[in-house]
């Protein structure tokens, strides 16, 4: 059995991303949410609405508000006021735990040492600051999965730079330059495996509760990514980005290269630039995903839809 | 009684700072260690050392190692490799404390919530980490004291830059601009208030067990900050602001203004940025002394020197 | 007849493109040199001892041998220390001009305003101090032809940034955002149409003075480029960006965006930024090739290599 | 005879130090117009304006109307709309010359290589882009007398950054790093010498057209410096220059020093870095004014006043 730490700003791909996790067995030990998508309260409440939606009590760990020195935007225009459309719901009864992202996360990564894998579809700050305080989890923590970055370049919140590492560029550079097992789904290799139309409207007509409300949470995403940022369908990159680390047969080509973070507060900062020569002369720190079976990745979401 | 948490990157200033709160009575409740002026080990080390020299066993939390995201680099040059000249020394039998200070940060300001105090003589990471972990001790932490930085741009680790915020920029923006009450001891402030020469031989007279080694332990930043900064004696940075927070007697003369701290990777990087005519717009974040009764801190020092 | 200035940083490619110019009979007005590839003064030698192959007088006007603000290196490692290998050259008679680079450009511009192209296969330094002597330059130069920059961030000097944007990018952001007419020819394109080996091996059968002049100046470039930067053969950065200013044929795809350039001292320092969503709003400034005619291409490079 | 260059962005106390330099038989070959504070065109105008009321006919060069490469602004609050207060003159007769500054400064320094003085009481972009088009103005141009920065950190259009080198700071890099001899006059030395109510009284009483012309058109600088600066008079940091530039004696104190520029986009842009405890092992490269005899100022000022 694996044991994962879900980190969340929680939109509706953070969302499926959870199903997908708890769907194939996984043991998830904790969702710690961060700053991003949407406003701090309402991405807590939208992790555990849909832990009641698949009557699931797994504890929500608050983490920071807010990314280490610089500062963010949230991107409701991205996914609807309530990151799943405009509507924002609330749990009926699950609460948010007391303890900290940043205690939960070196306590679990204590308690699961070597076995503890971690998934951020997210900005970085939870992790940077687990690992400010108390550096053993790159040890503990046998695997770290980003939905971030780029590879080529093409970004969403800038011309380069995707949202995620953007948001928090310092805990990017943080996290990829301390010696953690990374590996990264870039946001310009994910925007070429979108949910097509046709497949959308395969999607439609599935009766089971979980298509519908997938069909629900993403309306708005998908309205936006095809209209604003002109993708052929949906994108999924947190949803991808979990079954990348769930099924190794989704992973068409992946390349081990060395990876850092333009943090400086410039044209092009919170890009992710790949050493693809070597030209610093430094180890490889991650493996970057270049191509996905996207065949694949559909009959593990379609499988996810057909959960009830 | 204050009740006081004092960050420490130990060398002979750091220590005799400690001892002028016990002298006076002040209830200690922790000393955090912090990246900065020798090996982070040795500033652990003395900080035992010296509690077993006075006989007390308060706390010593291990705090962060390292700046929050960018380089550092330490100064033996300046304290000598031990941080009290070259000798190297070891506690016989304390020990520092599992709890990491960010945690003891957090726990002591909840049990002491708007009482108590912080006492900074050291880069600010500890404190930046504490309040990204729980944004509370902003409230509960009634004051905050630092030895830090510049007003008139005259500093010692670049020209413009004083050693303890240029260390870690980012931790003092954060904590210069998450609303603490703040009172700023400049670097170029503290260097017109050395002790001289007829002093440090008046001090070498003296028989007491403190004077000596008080004498013993400055004598390399003695001959370090005459020779090499031109100093007209041995400057006390953290012990004229220990002085200050414990006898408001000492300062002459403090402005409240708005500090920002430079914290790009730039040719001032770490310079502290008064905005002394308003340009800015922004309320006062700080008290800034700019002068001192060096008569009243000579007291003081003399009245520690005489403990035992 | 066209007119043109040809801004050399002279190393082979550099000379090959001065060459297609001249046997296509465009009227070339004057040869600008500037820093970048090679030493300063051998870049002129270069430019004076290549005319002297050919037999044209044309004015070598110097310009300058340093970026705008920043620092830059030289790469003899890649072109040889002479440019065209390590074989240092001198011209036997001929002798740069007086005048500087940057009269000579607003000159002649104003000489044939309306008419006049400009093409930089180099740093962009000379046409950006013409630009600040003399803003009309933008009006008189009808078009600007820039080897330069990447589309997908994947440079030569660093990981995302090309040689000739990255020596001087505040020249190269003053050019990009002065209302020039821009055609940008990216290294990241350049790369997939290098001449193979087949076509290298086909050409050093060619019996012309042309063809064993160019395989004798390419052979360190050639090996450096295979070697180091695992490019399947010789790119011709330069002389592509040449054939795309004679012969519209050579595009297969272009597009007109907004090019910014990161002029920063940062990691991502001299890449060209491609805001390829239009997220920044503003007018598109260049033409920026994507794909490349190979064939054609390749038919005016024999074509060349038969002049003589 | 002293041959001057006098580079103006043309406010009240630019025409008041060319005034001065005229009164003592200076040999003006040229008035250099450069970007600052207020409209290019207007500084023109008053250049040629104020040289009427001299009844000279010195040769005027538009010089850059934008700094190298950042962003700037002007400032028509500090000086008036017309620079003289909000009153917008024109001259009569006399019109600019078509040579760029640029080229006057080059051709000039020919003219008196060894001999040439360059009085820059302005942003540095002209001399910068006569060096950047010919190195050897260096060795020709005797000395460079800089009105600029500050040496203790206290501002005027940033808390940290005056004026003059804000506007450019990069044009202030070259300059100060090339190798010119150099005396700065500083804006937080300069304020500590204001002409004060008394002696503006004094002046008011005056009867000649100077005096009178003076009092008119320091008026709106003198309001602004007192009411929003808080400072005790009208600065006058060109004139001041001038004065020192004319006269030793009004020297009090100075010392060589090295002086960087902050050239990036960061809080402190535009500051001067004095390296004052020789950090950085650099040779300096500026004699600084740390003091003024204010009452030799004030004479060489009355003797101006009483010309006419």
């Amino acid at each position: 059995m694996r044991h994962f730490i879900i980190d969340c700003d929680t939109a509706e791909d953070d969302i499926m991303s959870l199903f997908m996790l708890l769907r194939n067995n996984i043991d998830v030990q904790g969702i710690t949410i961060v700053e991003g998508n949407i406003s701090y309260e309402q991405e807590i409440n939208n992790a555990l609405w849909s832990l009641e939606f698949v009557g699931k009590d797994i504890p929500v760990y608050p983490g920071s508000d807010r990314p280490l020195v610089k500062q963010f935007r949230s991107v409701p225009e991205v996914h609807g006021k309530g990151g799943i459309g405009d509507e924002v719901v609330k749990p009926s009864k699950l609460k948010p735990q007391n303890k900290k992202a940043v205690d939960a996360i070196v306590e679990i990564a204590d308690r699961y040492a070597g076995e503890l894998e971690f998934l951020a579809i997210s900005p970085l700050t939870n992790l940077a600051l687990a690992y400010l305080k108390d550096k053993s989890v790159v040890e503990k923590i046998k695997k770290v999965w980003i939905m971030g970055g780029t590879v080529w370049g093409r970004g969403n919140i800038t011309p380069v730079a995707e949202y995620n590492i953007w948001v928090d560029p310092d805990s990017a550079k943080i996290v990829f330059n301390s010696g953690f097992d990374i590996t990264m789904v870039p946001w310009d290799v994910i925007v070429n495996y979108p949910i097509t139309d046709e497949e959308w409207e395969q999607i439609k007509t599935m009766k089971t509760k979980m298509a519908q409300f997938y069909v629900k949470i993403y309306t708005h995403y998908r309205k936006y990514s095809m209209e604003k940022e002109k993708i052929k369908g949906t994108p999924h990159p947190d949803l991808i980005t979990t079954s990348v680390a769930l099924n190794r047969n989704v992973v068409l080509k992946s390349e081990r290269q060395y990876v850092d973070i333009e943090n400086c507060d410039c044209l092009t900062r919170g890009m992710t630039v790949i050493d693809y020569l070597g030209i610093w002369g430094k180890e490889p720190n991650a493996e970057i995903i270049y191509e996905i079976n996207k065949k694949e990745f559909y009959s593990m979401l379609i499988d996810l839809l057909n959960w009830f």
